[in-house]
């Protein structure tokens, strides 16, 4: 009998998951059914949790935003997958060792790909890739400031930003990260401390990045916002200091910056579907040749999923903390 | 000889103003001199004089922002322009007798237009104009929520969205105002008081706005950010509350609004030329047919230039200060 990890209420401390049994139905026309492999925790998944993320399931639910599995099964009509297949759920409630959804959210992978890492490209690579290509025009050698560089998304962007040509200007909080992500390819990593309105300049060699990127809100996101150059889009995709952003007049007026959000599910509901296929494609690619890689601290069961919530809403981890939906 | 308003320094109290003699001299090729008639005080002129604008001329400057004159002389080789026309100079230091700029800055009118009122046409009204063209595709019938809606940008939103077909939803700080709105054309008109996130619906009789105008700042600004339909812009044009706008994070990653500035500065300087002028032309035009038009509180001499100040810096006035040039 299949497994899910399932919330009854939010905001409870402990979370209020179980994970229990589910009935294992057959697809209808047009559906798979994916065997789950892994999953990852990741910080939207614990704001699902406490009840502050911005769209929240109906109660109980089976929760999880991403994963990896193979294909199961195949229901009436679908011509374009086949059992056994490495595929990616673009789905809610992937905590689950079966899962079923439509075809056309099953995406595709080489069978040789890494089933951990290919978990957790849906979100914060794809999420990174959008951001990268969808707000600003960028060539190569310009220059990207973003905080939270150590984040999922951080670390993807350092990344995909070194594989395109940009250059990343990188601020974390805590200053044992410095060398972590400067050897992960960020080009200038500095902390917080460092007051980007004076020093932006300098330290991407005489140029302003054109491009911010904020997942943490309050005075972080303004000093990204005094980096940029006149007329550049800053991009809130996270808020953890739960801050909320302080915005001078003056860099709207005369600065011209356009302080825009980004959503991965707003994206995956409105994009066209051959943008979502070929994003992905591309970053299983990206994922297949080594230039993206997400470290991992642990890899727990399912059955153990409250144990693994626990240790993912650690501080100071050094990766992400994976389920094993199979174990 | 001819006359000139002129600033001395920046934030002096009284301003560091002084009506003087200037040189009068020919047009270089490419040039016209523009015996000017009218130009009102600004907003900006009075943050020029206090040293706040975002961009500062050098000292000693002749101030004024816009106007509006009759072509004096032209220098060789200018063809379109005639002598004796009625036309509105896109120049800084307007406040002025006499003016030289280059033929392409000066924008001929009808020689039977009201020159009081043409010579508020290329700030207030311009600005108005791009705000309903530049941010949103706005159909008929699509709402617009504005702050500071008695200001001189304000009336222009509501007098030409109006005659756009849009409709507003008005926010004034004092309740004595929001008659004398609703009789200009207003659809709705709130004060501040009013919290826009609760309200907004049922005031626009079930739809939401899809552009916020924004020339205060603060609070005020958040309450017509809370106002919006998901995805919408929201602009920022001043900040007459000097305060920061603060947004919540949410406002960005969730209900996808954009918040954006604009100065017209920028736009005189980057338009296209064919966008420039059809602009003002389009917007002569409404004047003549009474579309447009901008309350007067009083029209002083150019040699008093310094009482006009005074006057412009009341709180609690009834129309705009203009200066007879010629007086």
């Amino acid at each position: 009998m299949p497994l899910a990890c399932r919330l009854f209420a939010f905001g409870e401390k402990p979370p209020a998951v179980r994970v229990e049994s589910i009935l294992s139905t057959a697809p209808a026309p047009g559906e798979v059914v994916l065997r789950m492999l892994a999953a990852p925790i990741n910080p939207a998944d614990l704001n699902v949790i406490d009840g502050t993320y911005g769209e929240l399931p109906p109660l109980p639910a089976t929760i999880g935003n991403e994963g990896a599995g193979e294909i199961l099964a195949l229901g009436p009509g679908v011509e374009n997958l086949r059992i056994g297949q490495i595929a990616l759920p673009l789905a809610f409630g992937t905590w689950t060792s079966e899962l079923i959804l439509p075809a056309k959210n099953a995406i595709p992978l080489p069978d040789d790909i890494d089933i951990h890492q290919a978990s957790m490209l849906t979100v914060n690579p794809a999420t990174a890739w959008r951001l990268l290509h969808d707000f600003a025009s960028l060539q190569p050698g310009d220059w990207i400031a973003q905080n939270a560089a150590n984040s999922g998304v951080g670390r993807a962007v350092i990344q995909l930003a070194r594989h395109l040509g940009f250059r990343t200007l990188n601020v974390v909080r805590r200053p044992e990260l410095l060398d972590e992500l400067r050897a992960l390819g960020g080009d200038v990593v500095v902390t917080e401390e460092v007051d980007l309105r004076r020093e932006a300049r300098a330290l991407c060699g005489g140029m302003l990045p054109k491009l911010g990127l904020n997942s943490v809100g309050g005075s972080s996101a303004l000093n990204i916002a005094n980096a940029l150059a006149a007329g550049s889009p800053h991009v809130t995709i996270g808020a953890m200091a739960r801050q909320p952003l302080k915005i001078p007049n003056g860099l709207l007026i005369f600065q011209n910056l356009a302080f825009r959000g980004f959503w991965l599910r707003r994206w995956k509901e409105n994009a066209p579907a051959a943008e979502i296929q070929s994003t992905y494609a591309t970053l299983a690619d990206l994922l297949h040749r080594g230039i993206l890689h997400t470290p991992l601290q642990q890899i727990l069961p399912l059955s153990e999923a409250p144990a693994a919530l626990t240790a993912a809403m650690q501080d100071k981890r050094t990766g992400k903390i994976l389920l094993d939906l199979q174990a």
